[in-house]
């Protein structure tokens, strides 16, 4: 039985990879005149007294939504919310085992954007943070800026902040290793989706200055229109030297590739044209923009992708759930600020003496990941 | 440290009374590439293949969203969705422990009832099952019916068909007791609410011919504007010698007062002027009616209340466990006949020679009354 077979079986199996459980053991009428009625009238009180009180007797202290539209999963596309429901039951399997954070996943039947952010501030009581997950581009950067304005608590879209922030961490370390500094570097990054565009924004805020940014079409145009409002308005404040082209063009002496994009679209010429020491991270799932032997033979001296059957792993599951952590204590939106405290946060979990070029990122079931994140940001 | 203290020290330390749980151990990176990428593109796949097979590889087939707008809770009224919270972790907590079935409190931000409709099918997707709880009337009956139509997922209102359940299941009990037949019956019921219009039309349904429905106005009146349109709706097909007047009026002859209005309203003279073997179900929580030692002692043969230390609790946990175990395997919507067959299921808990006025229904913690009432309605 493959790997495929084994994961259609053990779905069937689980027939639902999440079990909600009970805290308060209810095995008689008294332990019901506590959990329920009538007991369970007193802290409604005094959460209707003072509504911050619902932190202290509900659990919205320690859940988060894991909500999603489907049209964005994996590498499977616009598949629907019902399609989506075993990712996000995975996502909230991760949060739990990472972070000891219950999740709970919604799939939400509507593609429309101010439709999907009014569902979502209404359903917002009983959560005290919100994961946007799998939700396309570029619907997804309106939906989570009016969320963080219009919610009082914190809301992350992981594909995009998640990405940012392992990508950021790998190059913090990449750099001790190929000793450059950040203010020389040249990063072109590939696909100009929720997390390409989310990793230029958090590089431009850690002082990257030179990003060039592709997409299918090529390098994001500056002074035409790009494919959307998104590209246009990234597009002004990245690439200062204007270089037009596609990827070819973007690499020619080049220090990082970033790939968020689709298979083999890194060639071998390309590695070659960019600067000593190139750094290659091809994140394209399962199938990466280059494969690892193909990129070091080519000359590259870092090389990281999303699997985990290769070294350096550019993982989220490092991130997101002590992102949550902490944001679940300190109950602010995340800031750029925060996730660049992240980023060296995870970074910092690998020890100088044991850097090298195929260790640059701890692994996804290294202890304290989670609580080292939470305390960096709070 | 009295119940109240406890209930709310309880709360304090649960913190939140449900925890949600992984089925699947993710332990290494083997057990993740099955739970998740890219294992979990497989049943993803098979979904949106056809989309029936949501049942067979996710959480929907199992699980249901107990859904307010923090109306109507408990004898606690209007108190916001916040406040109502430990209430749906309480209703969830119950559906675990007496069905087996995951349950998940939604709390919604808006009284709108176009508002509540949309959300509920726009989350929809992720649950096998609605249960709707603490609405106020008369927008849970519009709401309720909406959803019944416009989903295809079983959906429920428990404080008006739960409640109406067990009260048809206690009359049927009652009955046998003091020995008369349902044609014969005059029932009036006080409190024209969500209950108590459930219970009206459920016990039409039953057959019973002779209803009066009061409310805080008196009898409900069929020529005139009462306070909603609910109510003029009933009061047209009910009290068919068209008595006026209040609740005195009302009970004068009756056999049976069923009480889901407010305490003490209920007199000595009012029992004492219905027909031989009155039934009182005084279900007012915490403080019913009438107390059952008075109303004994004003010649009520059988007197059930809402609380469970008198005897003959109506109690809701009797039946919405068994009603969703059925409905998330049949998965269709609950119908006024299988809510019958629910009632003859509980009533049939107790043996003949074990029922007497003090023991006309089963406890909430006997074994195989979801069973039954699930099996009874598929």
């Amino acid at each position: 039985m493959d790997n495929k077979e084994k994961a259609l079986k053990m779905h069937e199996k689980w027939n639902g990879k999440l079990e909600i459980l009970s805290k308060a053991k209810v095995n008689n009428a008294e332990d019901l005149a506590i959990a329920y009625t009538p007991g369970v009238a007193e802290p409604c009180k005094e959460i209707n007294k003072n509504i911050e009180n619902v932190y202290k007797y509900t659990m919205k202290s320690n859940t988060v939504a894991v909500i999603t539209d489907g049209t964005a999963v994996l590498g499977l596309g616009d598949i629907g919310p019902e399609a989506a429901l075993p990712v996000m039951e995975g996502k909230c399997v991760l949060f739990k085992e990472f972070a000891g954070i219950n999740a709970i996943p919604i799939c939400l039947n509507t593609k429309d954007t101010e439709e999907i952010i009014n569902t979502i501030k209404i359903i917002s009581p009983a959560f005290g943070g919100i994961n946007l997950e799998d939700i396309s581009a570029p619907r997804c950067f309106e939906i989570e800026n009016r969320l963080k304005e219009e919610l009082n608590i914190p809301v992350f879209h992981d594909d995009q902040h998640g990405t940012a922030i392992i990508v950021l961490a790998a190059i913090i370390n990449s750099l001790k290793i190929v000793k450059k500094e950040k203010k020389d570097l040249k990063v072109v990054i590939n696909g100009a989706g929720s997390a390409g565009i989310a990793i230029t924004k958090l590089l431009k805020d850690f002082k990257i200055e030179n990003i060039i940014l592709c997409d299918r079409d090529g390098i994001l145009k500056k002074e035409e229109k790009n494919s959307n409002w998104a590209h246009d308005e990234i597009a002004k404040s990245i690439n200062p030297e204007n270089i037009k082209g596609g990827l070819k063009e973007a690499l020619m002496g080049a220090d990082i590739f970033i790939g968020v994009s689709a298979p083999n679209i890194l060639k071998e010429e390309m590695i070659k044209s960019m600067n000593k020491n190139p750094i290659i991270f091809a994140l394209a799932n399962p199938i990466p923009e280059i494969m690892p032997d193909i990129a070091k033979k080519s000359g590259a001296r870092i090389v990281g992708t999303g699997r985990s059957d290769f070294p350096n792993q550019i993982n989220n599951v490092l991130a997101f759930p002590g992102i949550f952590k902490g944001a679940l204590i300190s109950r602010k939106q995340i800031t750029q600020e925060m996730k660049i405290k992240a980023a060296f946060a995870i970074a910092s979990m690998i020890k100088e003496e044991d850097l090298n070029e195929d260790n640059i990122l701890p692994k996804a079931f290294d202890e304290g990941i989670s609580e080292k994140v939470a305390k960096s940001i709070i």
